[in-house]
């Protein structure tokens, strides 16, 4: 049983069709030959229990909207005989991934099997400045990467941009507010310079969660994946969806309380996580508050290497935060019971100094259930997370439904 | 959008059939019927979209199966004329709710509309007793609310038993451990007098949160109950579906640290919230630990004859559990983002004296989102919850899946 007893179907769905039916197929279909391919109708067929003509018809129809290809496959390769072999499109359908990070923008392509095919990235300081100058930068950023994908027989089927800010659920388009750029309610569609290109937003946390998921070797269903960038954010993976809350908000690991008298917040309350484990907090706790003198003013690149130099008031800073970390951590375990912790984003960069204080805590306080100290482990994708959902997100649409591609 | 991105159906499914839609398509009747019946044949096609015959098709099915009844209506009825009205059973199919709490054992019947019909009710004090000995005393119960129901016409089809303690994912049919009850790893097969009638363990929180969002006016989908029996529980429903952890475990707030360097935990840690808000430390707090010289021995009842007699330690002791409590509920909102938060069990009955403090609490923890007051509120089935739960779940599969039910 997974983490949710989901409902696949509820009654106000409304009735089942045969169009229902068609879709599901033409889904397994694809998702059989992404996970095994490169494979012949025949195998699809066999794997997927579905007769040989019905598989035609849905190979047909995927081919005819890109997502797949049929190649003339010479004996001895995977398919064990000579024969035409299917396999999801390198090129065709394709996902833009957009990031407004407090010191950069990015942009990334990824092809139909996930895979980031185009990476733009500039150095900006984005915070104070105006949204609709950010917006049309990492605007012109995107068409740039688009052209490049273009180029490689790449076209963009959906943009997506990850901010560092809360997206509510409803109304969507709007970045309701991203304090480390000083935006309010900004609605993406009031300042993008090209209509039809409009990216849907999304927290920047969130995104580098299901980023995580989809490119683990061996996911694990339900997690908690922490980041930090200015602030720190977390995300709740939940039996492999993401789970946004109620309204959006879920996942504010950062006003947790961890010490219920503690420092006062900027958010208005006390003993907030972030007031110990947040970047300005370690960074004044290492001695490293303004002005930065380390690399590219890089605050995580500088504590890094400090870190790794020896430098004790950074290591204390970092095993204080860690311990901070771990508590806050123990709070969503206690509630969430999840199958393991990911500490992502810059903490990614920073895990070999955070991880022994963070396992030490969640040690001593997660008592009432099995913990292995390994259910806890740094990303393997760390700051680029964002951007890559950001893109797979599009992807990862079409797999899940490729009648959103235009019919050939 | 819901909570949860929910997933209706993944690949690894296996392709859609015929078999599916019919089954989709029963439970739209069966949920039409439920929610706004009686209804003729003829009502039903139009609300669901389906086309008359294939609705009655449908409808014969589930009269078949017990599912349904048709009986004549006069002219002025609320299916606007003479005719033949749908109505889901009052007998037939029915749900049997089973409960073992530290000081009593409960039984319930439910029918398929979820109205409990049997109740039997018994005063033990369970805890330190052989397993063996519970089980079998529960199983009498329900034997003899089976036998009452039976008179009524009702025929049990799933047996539910709520207990006050950990279920854990897999394997079923085990308690994994029952701190309260003094037991470890008891796998109710072995102990049930009757191989026939083996219900399905389940913790009672979960099934108390079940219980708040089924019989809810107007159910939030995603909300933290809150349950206190001698221990502290809480359950997730999110989006209308149990959150039960990826192990089982979620929902562990007892074990929340509410005083990272606080009083020390039987489970080992420090300043979990029961050593604050439980049964135990409030009674202690309260002066009212043992010997208990209450109304029938039962603490909760002291608790509140006492704080409704303007008994000072008492009402400072619930004070205190209130600021704990809205501590470690800041967290679970923080981390979730739920539309509302429900004290049930025991809790419930002494709302009156802890929901100011919670409520403080939280509006004082909760900044970054909006959160208003009345999002926190008492639950109206209090202790009774988890068996009612219990009843209703075999009646919730069913009305998910008729085809559970015997074929006429």
């Amino acid at each position: 049983m997974g983490a949710v007893e989901r409902a696949k179907w509820r009654p106000e769905d409304g009735p089942a069709s045969q169009q229902d039916m068609r879709r599901r197929n033409l889904v397994l279909v694809l998702a059989a030959v992404a996970a095994q391919g490169p494979l012949s109708r025949a195998d699809v067929a066999g794997r997927i229990g579905l007769t040989r003509p019905a598989v035609s018809s849905l190979v047909d129809e995927l081919i005819g909207r890109g997502a797949l290809t049929e190649a003339e496959t010479t004996s001895g390769g995977r398919v064990g005989r000579p024969g035409r072999a299917l396999a999801v499109s390198r090129q065709g359908p394709a996902g833009l991934g957009l990031e407004i990070g407090v010191a950069h923008l990015t942009a990334c392509v990824a092809d139909l099997r996930g895979e980031p095919r185009v990476w733009r990235r500039v150095e900006r300081a984005n915070a104070g400045r105006s949204p609709g100058q950010v917006l049309a930068e990492v605007s012109a950023l995107g068409a740039e990467a688009e052209a490049e994908a273009a180029a490689l027989g790449l076209r963009v089927e959906g943009r997506v941009l990850a901010v560092p800010g809360v997206v509510a659920n409803a109304p969507r388009g709007l970045v309701e507010r991203a304090p480390n750029l000083g935006w309010h309610a900004v609605r993406l569609a009031d300042h993008w310079p090209d209509p039809d290109t409009v990216p849907e937003p999304e927290n920047e946390a969130n995104l580098g969660a299901l980023a995580e998921y989809w490119n683990a070797e061996q996911p694990v269903e339900t997690f908690v994946h922490v980041s930090a960038e200015a602030g720190i954010g977390a995300a709740l993976v939940i039996d492999g969806q993401l789970f946004r809350g109620a309204r959006g908000f879920a996942g504010e690991l950062g006003h947790i309380p961890v010490q219920p008298e503690g420092a006062p917040c900027a958010c208005g309350a006390r003993g907030c996580l972030e007031q110990y484990a947040g970047e300005a907090a370690v960074l004044r706790e290492a001695g490293l508050a303004q002005p930065l003198s380390g690399p590219a003013d890089d605050p995580v690149a500088l504590l890094a290497e400090r870190a790794g130099a020896g430098h004790a008031p950074t290591l204390r800073a970092l095993d204080r935060a860690g311990h901070a970390l771990g508590l806050a951590l123990a709070s969503a375990v206690e509630l969430i019971d999840p199958d393991g912790l990911v500490l992502g984003g810059a903490y990614a960069e920073l895990a070999e100094w955070l991880l022994p204080s963070v396992r030490a805590e969640l040690a001593v306080r997660v008592t009432v259930r099995p913990w292995a100290a390994e259910a806890l482990r740094s990303s393997a994708l760390g700051r680029r997370g964002p951007v890559l959902g950001a893109a797979q997100m599009t992807v990862r649409r079409i797999m899940a439904d490729p009648t959103r591609l235009p019919a050939g």
